[in-house]
């Protein structure tokens, strides 16, 4: 089902029977006091695993880009990332070789928000070609099933949180956990106006929104949380790509 | 209040009085069989213009770029779209030589969603420059005051031909408007799941949608509906810049 | 005639009568204190609108590209230039779009001067692809028609001020115009060389050339000689145009 | 050690303390019948935490990069190449990162050869920046303990296989390891020139070497051998980094 | 004087006393069935040497680049072209290194006049920096000295080949010199549109000239016109050069 | 032979009878304070056009290209670097030049090491294109030649020197030859470092090899020595293409 763990015998035979490739990319950025910097990464690669293993043979999973696009975070220690054009031309590249391959179908798992916009970007460019470029956040597609959480939640909050400690709790120092920006009140203006849904469109660091650049408070996660959202995710990936390989 | 019709001296006077500049974006692409392809370009002044009145002399509008990223209405005849690439290259060099003047702040205004996502990327990179980029869309900010629409609807229907009705009525020939999709039953699996909502994204073009490129029906359009649209819009973005000014 | 307002059904018959594309562009530049910024672009689509009804259906007009190359503005507020590689980016984009539709001749009318060199190198560039692409100045041919001009005459002086005059009197603020360089002797040495004809060429900023960066005394422009440079400007591009189109 | 797994409180420390940053970087590319896809990336790990382990401290390791230079195995279905100049520009951005935090010296682990030539253009580089950028093969660095090898060896052949069965022996499918070009004398023209020593260069495809782009015979590998490989070729990265880092 | 003769001692030197550097750029092209394709390279190196023998010790010559633009000749075997943006990022990286050493002023004398727009938009984007960059054509800063020559002439006609009898006798086949197009009546439509003056501009490759690619008769040629020609050219750069050098 | 004295028809008969295109690049950099700034550029051509006339009319040489890239020797005054990018950018477009003519096999000689990793990432980039590239250093494939010379020696030492005295006296002032850094005890850590043979690779500048920028003592070299290398690598590397031509 990996790419990396194949022979390339058994990847001329997956061209065959399995014509999705899922592409898990992540990011290596700070993720608060408590979480593991490749937070991101993990969670793409855990949700990637699972979309194929419901596609029961129809799709592969292709090594996980660990960088991902993070200017956000850099004023953290740590955090490493690509430009833009840097992350498009890395899919470009690693797309064009599998499609010489023969595969026609890939669809991008991204573990961080930040790669959004980039991918939206290729999704446009690929429209023309003679192949189909999905892409999926993780969290967000299952955003209704997030409860009980502070006003301002997300990057390194409760619903991330939760997910590592369901997937890789290892990762996790639950005693460095602390709450970041918790009210809409504490921010600043702009960091107010970037939180905003559905008006003009502002972005700030993280350091602007919390000198710890967490939203929400990490504390309340449980891995009980993390399975349901991590689950779900994948079943709705799944059902999507079924949905389109039935097409 | 318009860079184009400003002398220099006119523009050095206003670098230290209008500290926001506002630049229009739209496409020239296809808007079905009775709207002007300029339409995104001339929603994208008309709302433009009027966040600056709003701004009441904190705000200049630099000339509109009527051209933007439209590949995925490439099978229409007269499209003319900008690669992403080209598209973010030209938003740079103009906000390079904006800088140089002294202007700090500055404010997209796109009549075409096809434009977000380089706006999006666009965002990131300049986040650790010193400046201000902000950016907007147009019809999403007031999709609140949509209804009666059909259940499909967007791209040249009912609140885009509004807002031309209002706007610009000579650029729309009533007795050509017809619908495009207007049920998801209607639509190709790939088109119905590129319109979900939430999960996985995959983008089609807009013949794959519909042979017009239409979605839902401009015949139901009103002056009066494109009035509270545009004129909404400006006052939440005029809103959003004042906040952001008094910062 | 003119693509913005057209709809794609009236594009697509276009390209079948209507097999050349006139593309204006101008620029966002300085014009000495009594003339808009953008002037260049006015007299570009001026120019190239009055083309097209000389070729009376057999060319359609783009949306004009606002903005060009004009480092050598930019000491000057208002100015928003290009770089050369954006301004190619920018018009390979749009003829790759329109080569797409199947139009074959392109026109590019350039209201300014300092996009000449990326236009012609744009033309070697095109030298071996299956489409012909031809661009024009406007003043330069016309100079035969110009005289009663001061020695050093030219950006923002006599020829283009007429031009303002009879196009789009509106954006001249007459009491505003002053003169700017009138006679060689009083250039520094550079400027000096870089007014020479046919010798070594040498670049220099407009604000070496004059603080006001106005070359001649746009204090005796003339609707009429406007008229005359503008219109005669228009009969002999259509007649280029008719004898390539006659081909 | 692993930036990967640290919080970026950690990396914050790591800045002082560990003043090496050690990048492994692979490849996704076909290793012959028996060997996984990501032989390369593996052997890099191994061998960076390896050196990291050795310095005790004074250096850390960041996210592998799975993806290489592999154009010459792309006739394999399965490789997964970059670009040398997308492969530049990633390691580009992530030094810029890192460097952005303070730290100032780079040694890249390659496990893959085709990373080489864009290594040493890296290298170049950076000649003139204020870092230091260093990088290393792997097996080359111990070829003098390679004995007992056919004579054509290298890719998926002996070396290679004794170090998988070492690191991962889960990637080592045994019984479908099977011999490849072994002597010269079999090869074609062009793969002969290729693999000779110090004359005039010719890179020929590894298809073209043997179908099965498998050079030497990785069935006579051992785990024992691999062991002495990797654990030379750290203890010789290693001490050159002391050197460095004591310079 | 000349920089490949040099040593890096002598270079240093030649930093405080010979402030412009003179760059000889040329073209391997097709010049016809009597001429050498360096032709364009050897006329440049012989002005650019004459004018830096003129200006006595103030200036030294770089080495020859003895590639241009030349996509109108590629009909013809053994040109060989450099697409616009090579040329330009070749010179930009030769003057990077020489401004580091300390150069200030810079005179590119080419030979071939498909280098013209690539140097014009050079000229632009050193507009604002800290260095002065001029260049000169050859032969048209010295045609008012060409008479007795063909309606159409240029490209390998009747002024080339005199220079070439001058400078180079050597790379002159006297008899195989042929005449080629001599009269606009001769030329197809596009053909003469393209040596019109200075109405619109389109571009032609020189098969579309005459299939010989040559324009004029270079049979007519003597080596007393090009001793003529190469030195007033030399004369007047130098006299350029000088008023420059003295400002 | 020469591309350069050819005429246009004479390389059209050269397509076909010889089938191999021979370019020599070189650089101008430093190479003491007793030899010539081109002396990459002059060894790359003598070695070239012997190779050629031991290839007896199977091979043609096109014009040198005097740069390369040498940013380790822009500490010394003279030196022109070409960007690795730059430096490929270059032979890209004349080999595809060459190409459209019909020629399909290549052959650089690069007098200067500092181009081999950008040769080695072209010669990687062509693998999968209907052409031949290689490319071959000098000195590197007769250093079994090489013998009574300093510990430490390479460029600008006693082989190049004795190279250039058997090519071109004329550009090396012998008494200005002068010992360079000879001994490996006498380096600094980093650049001891890189000079080590099969280990981890540092690259420095040559002014942190020694003040001088020369690595061995040329003032042992002889016009003698010189043939020997000259004429064995021309042996060698014609050998070479006649086994490659004959394929």
């Amino acid at each position: 089902m990996r790419l990396a763990e194949m022979t390339t015998d058994q990847a001329a035979a997956a061209v065959r029977t399995a014509p999705l490739v899922i592409i898990p990319v992540g990011a290596q950025e700070q993720h608060g006091g408590g979480m593991a910097m490749s937070t991101d990464t993990v969670r793409a690669i855990g949700v990637a695993d699972r979309v194929a293993e419901r596609l029961a043979g129809r799709a592969v999973v292709a090594p996980a880009v660990p960088y991902g696009v993070s200017p956000h975070h850099l004023a953290f220690a740590g955090t490493m990332s690509l430009a833009p054009a840097t992350f498009m031309q890395v899919l470009r590249d690693l797309i064009a070789s599998l499609r010489a391959h023969g595969w026609k179908q890939f669809l991008i798992v991204t573990g961080h928000g930040g790669n959004n916009a980039a991918l939206s970007v290729l999704a446009q460019e690929y429209l023309r070609e003679d192949l189909t470029f999905t892409w999926t956040p993780l969290t967000e597609i299952v955003a209704d099933l997030i409860s009980g959480v502070s006003e301002v939640h997300g990057h390194a909050g409760e619903a991330e949180t939760a997910q590592m400690l369901y997937l890789a709790p290892e990762l996790v120092q639950a005693d460095r956990l602390e709450p970041g920006a918790t009210t809409l009140d504490e921010l600043s203006v702009p960091a107010r106006l970037a939180r905003r849904g559905r008006g003009p469109r502002l972005s700030v660091g993280f350091d602007e929104y919390h000198k710890r650049g967490v939203l929400g408070d990490p504390r309340t996660a449980t891995a009980e949380d993390g399975r349901l959202l991590i689950e779900t995710a994948a079943d709705r990936i799944a059902a999507f790509a079924d949905e389109l390989l039935s097409a």
